[in-house]
């Protein structure tokens, strides 16, 4: 603990700031804003160091990418060997048909896939397909939904800086719905009759800042009858789950079947590549909708992702991943009530939402913190995540760093409750 | 010739239509309406192999990124060098930083730079931090300018594909100009006077289909005053153009100084990045958007991306580039000529767009198909690119290739004309 020092990360960050505003930017610019490293020197598998040699448990997984672990071996010899042979060249590369068939067999309402490279590539091509489709204009989302920095999306969001540099047309017709509210859906419904095209949300509400919930029992059920008898495209922004609650689609545990999936972040490890799968009905309408991208068609990329589904199936990686994040959550709400805390855990085991109940906002922080200074990363606002290669050893050790980060925290009383 | 045979590439382009909508996708789609090699197998240097063991000098350059040859080795040790370190992590990369200085320091106008992975969310980005900077709603671009496949873009295209799935408040603020036209853009100043947050160009004007057209003289002089005058941020889309007339932006050999410059392509010799610098001015503007991707912070690209700039640098490759060009538009004319022919070059000589002349442009694009099947490959709608791999072999092989292309032509009298 004496030793902890982030000094190279801070010098890091006032050269950044020279040639990049802010200096960083993004989702990673929260970082910005708090105690903790801010540069990577390497990683492997569940861990990465600092530039100032510190070594951290990583459940951030690089805010989803990483599924099967940093640098994973299997990947990464497909990703070389697809270089060795040529990764972006004037024609197409066979790997691109091999990655799509992987997907049709694997995802059971995909019959088709195109490929991005940010999840935001894929949920902006499955609302153009959808209104290709219906002829209709109006998008409904779930209100604090997240499908990327498109101006479509940021126009409707409640914090300013997500709106600043649009303009008002960008969220002409986009509509919200509250999380597992099929009433309210049903009143658009009525209300915008024959001008919906298209339903969008994650199969469960993730946003930041607050516990992450899960459907009501029937409600995805309620929304695919809804979507099915008012002509309504259902789309599932699969971007961040994917993968990691069923390798069939997130659907598939929820018992509905959507007609467009978005997928990204963990669907190559890493390396970059996002893809849109659909059902036949709308193979047509996705062949018509212009979509396209200089870098749309690296072939490295596309073998680390067929070596990544293939050894995600292998693994059976979303039931492990689920039991290791189980494990986990049982154990920080053990270790936190032994020390006198309550920590609630929200969301899917795979995907933990962590909060510090019964305190001010500023002492579930303090606490991220004094994990983050031990060697435990977590970010305190944001969804986690939790890899194939978090080992027993990880988590036993996360269980020691986070009881001395409570104890350091000292009485739980201590801290003002809101 | 007898040998000539792409079964292998139909075969594939069949097995993917299951798989794919349309079997290819995006600005690649347009090899599936002709002839011709559809999937490569294998690329080095100026050339690539096709699935069926054909050999062709590429003047495709995967349509913009390969510019300093396929398989670079310097390039490719860099970005393993960085894979081995780690890609995709819960913090940024150092690389990141030394990158933006390398921008900094090689482009004339840039004070800082961001990264994106397309070139499209580049300029989807500059168009935003135009409007956040000057409060305005409107966006001027060039009648034909491409800018990528955002809605904004997209919704004001003149034909139907590229508007399918837009709104038409998509294109609510977006204005147009043609090309070369100061007159025009005046005419706009006065009509939405305080209103034009931006006007962002290539700095050539390289549509598809028709002739290219270099800047007038004083055209962008007076473009540049009438910006300044106005209070409208002048964005430069240099993704096709960028560091291939000259690397310090397009703009310094046309004599004037943009806000915003965009890149993308042959930033980083096929690894997928693409990059946003701009001035000073618009530092804060820069960093109040919110502009992210889970991609956008691949630590790989960016190593592959400082290995481009110091070797195009080293390799002095826009002078270079313009040279082979040049050299291979004399010799394409001349051939051309010697078999009664009339080959049209345009734009800059590293991107020459051809055009046969005299002749009805089904016999250009018989042409062109008479050229691929003898090994040179060129696309007839599309400018061409070439690379510093491009060789003096290279181009008398192509002269010798061309030169019995247009002899299969026949006698261009025996070409209806139009």
């Amino acid at each position: 603990m004496q030793t902890y020092d982030t000094s190279e990360s801070i010098s890091l960050f006032n050269r950044a700031r020279e040639v990049i505003p802010g200096g960083i930017y993004g989702h990673y610019a929260a970082s910005n804003k708090r105690a903790g490293p801010r540069y990577f020197s390497r990683a492997e598998g569940a861990h990465f160091w600092d530039v100032d040699g510190n070594d951290y448990i990583d459940y951030m997984c690089a805010y989803g990418p990483n599924i099967l672990g940093y640098n994973n071996q299997v990947v990464d010899e497909a990703a070389q060997a697809q270089y060795r042979l040529g990764n972006t060249v004037s024609l197409v590369a066979p790997i691109t048909i091999e990655l799509a068939e992987v997907l049709v067999d694997m995802v059971t309402a995909a019959d088709w896939a195109l490929f991005g490279k940010n999840g935001g590539d894929s949920t902006g091509l499955a609302v153009r397909i959808a209104r290709a489709e219906t002829g209709r204009r109006k998008v409904v989302k779930v209100t604090d939904g997240y499908h990327g920095v498109a101006p479509w999306m940021m126009a409707t969001m409640d914090f300013e800086s997500a709106r600043t540099g649009t303009v008002p047309e960008d969220g002409a017709h986009i509509l919200q719905v509250p999380w597992n509210d099929t009433d309210a859906f049903e009143q658009l419904i009525g209300e915008h009759k024959d001008d919906i095209a298209c339903f969008i949300s994650s199969p469960y509400d993730h946003p930041t800042m607050r516990d992450n919930e899960l459907p009501d029992d029937g409600y995805w059920r309620k929304m695919e009858k809804l979507c099915r008898d008012n002509g309504i495209v259902l789309i599932v922004d699969d971007v961040r789950a994917g993968f990691r609650i069923n390798l069939a689609g997130s659907n598939v545990a929820y018992g509905f079947t959507p007609d467009l999936i978005c997928f990204g972040k963990a669907i190559a490890n890493g390396y970059p590549l996002s893809a849109l799968v659909g059902t036949d009905a709308l193979r047509e309408a996705a062949t018509k909708v212009f979509y396209t991208g200089t870098q749309f068609f690296n072939a490295a990329p596309m073998a680390a992702a067929k070596a990544t589904l293939l050894e995600l199936q292998r693994a059976n990686a979303a039931t492990k991943i689920t039991e290791t994040g189980a494990a986990l959550n049982e154990g920080l709400v053990r270790v936190a009530s032994q020390q006198g805390y309550e920590l609630i855990a929200s969301g899917v085991p795979a995907m933990p939402f962590y909060r510090l109940a019964n305190v001010p906002t500023a002492a579930h922080f303090a606490w991220v913190d004094e994990c983050v200074k031990r060697g435990v990363y977590f970010l305190g606002y944001h969804n986690h995540f939790v890899s194939t290669a978090h080992t027993q050893a990880d988590l036993g050790r996360t269980f020691e760093i986070v009881n001395d980060a409570f104890i350091a925290m000292g009485d739980p009383g201590s801290h003002q409750t809101v």
